[in-house]
């Protein structure tokens, strides 16, 4: 039997990233076109479809040898169903049943999953933890994301909600975050509550090379503070290492709950590297039970903006594969 | 062909119970005899034998209708060897092969489980879970343990440590708890933390019907607070009010990394009844993503002491049975 071939599509607010993944996961093509919201969920239903047509085609793969698609998308959804609920980032959306339709197009059977869950089942499947059968990832960006997988399997939880884990409380009585909670990790360990925080304490009078861009305004990136922070500034210094012991702590609390074999960071703070891991680590060696510890590598992810797509084709390949 | 049995044996410091159970999780007999932990491991595994041979006589079962036996033990376990690694109960053990010793004497088959996960999964097998396929059970004793169920599976992690859900950290830089970490959720939710910030509180001069047992000496238990409480008790009231409201932070970051169906509280302080459950449903209320709220449901646990050995019983029937 020849092999087959996954496709992955990683549906976002702005642009469509699709490949073609071999069963064993490399790329073989890719691409990234605009989502078009604005056209309303039947027009981006059909960019959906024409991206995964487009690698299809680039990759000289005929219908009959594609073995699924595996459609990451954002906001709540019902996977059993294929449909997206309610995606926060895509207007007009409301229960819309991405999978039937997409078949219907293209002809192909399609499986839908969480974008988040999407890219931690690609860094498990083909990047950061292929070798290992547990996982815990946290996405770092604007807000703090992630995806569990435990024996081999992505946990949807209940009602596909889970590894909703930027937003397990770490200080009870802490910071307000952005979901109306407080004392959630994504208030502390974010891109953007490490913003805050930094302007935050330059309002409060501790001086850095960044006050005068800091001050009241606020317009202030991590990427911004890395640099500081690399350059000597004492408080870039000091919001960094706290945002890495906050991160530990909520890498802890997974340890301490899944006992994972392995811990992925991934998103746009990763690019601050050891910055960053050095604080996590800290805090983990310092709080973590010494055996789960032990047993536990924390690493970054490996497969960058990739990781969607392909753990979309992978999660394809779980649901229609003959054999894994 | 006939039905089979299982036998369960609920390993304490104190005692061992065992009982012989019904492939549908019913209880049929059950025993309690003294460990005897000064005799030493093969003696202590010989009253693991002694146990489970009282149920399956008095049940009047042949060993070939026994399916198999599960022994839920404390302490650091290796599951797939059958080797309890380091119980800080059981004086004198390092790396005992519970499993191997305990089919040679008895020539029954049997299995190990944590027995925090062994009373989990009774109550998921047997009790207030059984309806449902994913579960976290909050034990609340001395301690704060427990137990998690994902689509029917125990989790048991990737070094059989998962659910050690009593030190998930709630306030980053909150109280000492007995692990050496801080601001753990035993450190606030447990039955002798109750106590001790009761005894505080009194100490710092507030008022409360229990201040002369309480102060200095703090001989104080969680069933006095309970009962001062019901009497009007301010302090004890708010002590309540406090315990139930951590605990709600720590069942909302179980529901937000597992979106669980079901959460099971369960150890001697539910005895507390809605004096601990309406504080903490007020809490999940507040805190909790709505959507995966509403799609748990918080309860008692409704096996009692039984749990460890029915649940020792489920482990064997998922490791043995034929069908489930």
């Amino acid at each position: 039997m020849p092999e087959k071939y996954y496709i992955g599509v990683d549906l976002g607010g702005t642009n469509i990233k699709a490949g073609l993944v071999t069963e064993n996961g490399k790329v073989v093509e890719r691409t990234s076109i605009p989502t078009e919201p604005d056209g309303g969920p039947d027009h981006v239903i059909g960019r959906i479809a024409e991206a995964a047509e487009i690698v299809r085609k680039a990759g000289g793969v005929s219908k009959d040898l594609v073995g699924g698609v595996g459609i990451g998308s954002p906001g709540t959804l019902d996977i059993k169903a294929g449909v997206v609920r309610f995606p926060p980032n895509l207007p007009g959306w409301r229960n819309v049943p991405v999978v039937e339709r997409f078949t219907a197009i293209t002809g192909l059977k399609a499986v839908l999953e969480n974008d988040a869950n999407a890219a931690a089942y690609g860094e498990f499947w083909a990047g950061a933890a292929r070798d290992v059968h547990s996982m815990v990832m946290f996405t770092l960006g604007t807000g703090v994301g992630g995806g569990i997988i435990i024996d081999d399997v992505l946990v949807h939880g209940n009602t596909d909600s889970a590894a909703e884990i930027g937003h397990i409380t770490i200080e009870a009585n802490g910071r307000k975050c952005p979901c109306g909670n407080w004392g959630c990790l994504e208030a502390y360990a974010s891109a953007n509550s490490m913003a805050r925080r930094f302007v935050e304490a330059v309002d409060a009078g501790e001086p850095s090379s960044l006050a005068d861009k800091a001050r009241g305004n606020g317009k202030i990136t991590s990427k911004m503070i890395y640099e500081a922070a690399v350059a000597g500034d004492e408080l870039a210094n000091r919001i960094f290492r706290e945002t890495g012991n906050y991160l530990g702590i909520g890498i802890v609390n997974m340890l301490h709950t899944l006992n994972p074999a392995r811990v992925v960071l991934s998103g746009g703070m990763i690019a601050a590297g050891d910055m960053l891991m050095r604080p996590v680590r800290e805090t983990v060696e310092k709080r973590a039970i010494p055996d789960v510890r032990r047993n536990c590598d924390i690493v970054f992810a490996t497969l960058g903006e990739d990781a969607g797509f392909i753990g979309g084709a992978g999660c394809a390949l779980v649901a229609f594969g003959t054999s894994r």
